[in-house]
């Protein structure tokens, strides 16, 4: 026995809920009810926010971060040092590096890693206008913050080499043990990585 | 050292995903990242979901469900039983007791429960449109599927009184174990329920 469809705008609601990431359909449905229970304002006010990322959101003219005007507020902040350039992969990279709130320097968004196996080349990402960021001058670090992946390792790997010419001082970040683990469960490149890496006392 | 801030438009889409039920901090930033890599068109399909909701949803004129036209899906279904009304507290309550998909009746939503201490009395609820419905005939049988809670219970016991005058058969739904439970996690309320309940074999 087949029971009368809900309404086609409900529907539709927890479906779109459903495609975001970490949202089942079990969360879908309690979110729209909850939607669904809300002041319409509140819910206009979800939808314009949407609408806005849509509408107002681009990459940034120099360094291709997210910003709503031309470029970004990083850029635009005079009391950051512009001679150093943190390279990242995302802007999601650039916001946890800021979040930790002790680089002063400027980034550079590449969109993505170099992924042969996806068909994403050094074209597809923002090389270019990186390399004509540090051939203007003024740029004196370039410090590689891809992950420490397979492909995020070979992007730094590829834009170092491009830029192995500029004299540009080339840094990764640091690889180690994460800050409250226990040497118990360190796997073995993160051992390795922090033998290799280790400093005076 | 105070980082520079993310963009309005991202900080807002974050506030406002952060307020939904079952989304943390993590889940909004993640959630908005996923949309700022996603195509404009999909964005706007959940905005546009969103402000359908809120622009042409609203309550049935006959059961008080959630509707895009002047009657709900469930009303407007000829082969559904209009000699039943089965009463629930939400929408969501009827959606659930539509998806187990047995029940070929009508509904009635109340639109809440009654909760004295947070000044919700029966003027608040659709009690009166559910006594015009008995009152105009063709009703034999009311099952009160309220919540299985104190208000709930307050709530149907309430709204039976009402209908006590009236000779419509009232009925409310068993109460007894969970089906697939065990019987050694079962609380005393739920194993009294089921012994009060049982049936021949």
């Amino acid at each position: 026995m087949a029971s009368t469809a809900p309404e086609g705008a409900i529907t539709r609601l927890m479906d779109e809920l459903g495609k975001l990431p970490g949202i089942g359909p079990k969360s879908a449905e309690r979110i729209t009810h909850f939607l669904l229970a809300s002041q319409a304002r509140d819910v206009l006010a979800l939808a314009d926010a949407l609408r806005d990322v849509v509408t107002k959101i681009h990459p940034c003219r120099r360094c291709c971060n997210l910003t709503e005007g031309e470029f970004c507020n990083i850029c635009m902040d005079g009391k950051r040092d512009p001679s150093a350039i943190c390279v990242v992969e995302q802007p999601r990279d650039l916001m946890s590096i800021e979040r930790a709130g002790t680089y002063r320097g400027l980034y550079h968004v590449l969109q993505g890693r170099l992924a042969p196996l996806e068909g994403i080349g050094p074209e597809n990402l923002t090389i270019d206008s990186l390399m004509q960021r540090v051939n203007q001058g003024g740029v004196k670090e370039i410090i590689m913050a891809t992950n420490p992946t397979l492909e995020g390792d070979g992007t730094a790997l590829y834009v170092s080499n491009l830029l192995a010419g500029t004299g540009v001082k080339i840094t990764r970040l640091a690889r180690g043990l994460p800050s409250g683990s226990v040497l118990e469960f360190a796997n073995t490149q993160m051992l390795a990585d922090a033998l290799e890496g280790r400093r005076a006392f």
